[in-house]
């Protein structure tokens, strides 16, 4: 086998999905992944730091995704809309990546640990769209609100997309669950 | 010294939160936080099962506060207005609270770990009033979705609160919360 691995880095987070599927994360290491990938442990950790950032190692190009996208939204736009645009626009890039997700998810929710690794991550996105927010000139308590509305709707529209069928987008699921937002908020 | 202490917990809790705000959560003992109280080891290990306690001790206790209080909200009430008078009777209990929220918010900031913790509390706050709501009769997202978002309302009024002197209450923050939520929803 040559040092070129052709999607190295494709073939270990499948190998790695596989095993934390079928085993559990706790009982699967990171030597395990790289030979059901027909791969060595160091090509292992060229790609990634640990087996946990199989799960988390997009997180900080997400977190990225999210203040460029908002940065970019017309500077007329409303919090609310500016922020909805975001998340129809960062749920787009998920095209392609339904099994992935949903596998994903399987494994954090059956790992304590891991389920406040993701609440963590879900803070932080929020955290970078109030501060891209009031970058914008919106000022406090709405640049924390819209955000961490934004966040919620993107939560749940993840967790109804991840388990469904995976016919309908990501982006259908979240414009879904902003519309019922508005209309629950609205009727009040 | 006596068996019988009067308001052993309180002087506990006070005597905590002088030490975590002083030398950090880290680097205090449960030993030291019972001297500092004029009180045993013993005596706060029947109150409290660890340190981290003092801070998360109420978390069971908010969490039916939540489930009985939308439990108790007449049926034909619309999710988000029933999530809404459950935020502000919840509120309402914290009256008196404020000093001690304060120091506690100024702790948990300045500790990863304490901040983890507290963001697996509000995600079990907001799975409980989604469970509630279901209960109602509330279909899904607009169940999860009326939680999360009155939990996000519920912690950015709470981060206000504790950043302001303390002279308006929880419950107004809560109320200008729910209100600019609105008008940013409807706005868009």
């Amino acid at each position: 086998m040559g040092r070129w691995q052709p999607d190295a880095r494709g073939r270990l987070e499948r190998a790695a999905m596989e095993l934390y599927t079928e085993r559990g994360f706790e009982r699967t290491t990171a030597d395990e992944i790289a030979k059901r990938a027909g791969l060595t442990e160091r090509t292992f950790f060229r790609h990634y730091a640990d087996k946990r950032e199989v799960l988390f190692g997009g997180a900080g190009a997400l977190q990225a995704l999210f203040a460029d996208t908002l940065a970019d939204v017309p500077a007329s736009t409303a919090p609310m809309d500016a922020v909805g645009t975001t998340l129809e626009i960062v749920a787009a890039g998920f095209r392609g990546r339904h099994a992935f997700a949903r596998q994903r998810q399987a494994v954090i929710t059956a790992n304590a640990e891991l389920r406040e690794r993701e609440l963590v991550k879900l803070a932080s996105l929020s955290a970078t769209m109030a501060d891209a927010l009031r970058r914008r000139g919106v000022k406090e308590p709405a640049a924390s609100l819209a955000a961490e509305a934004g966040i919620a709707v993107f939560k749940v529209a993840f967790e109804r997309w991840t388990a469904s069928t995976g016919r309908r987008s990501l982006s259908a699921f979240v414009r879904e669950a902003l519309d019922e937002l508005k209309a629950m908020t609205a009727g009040t």
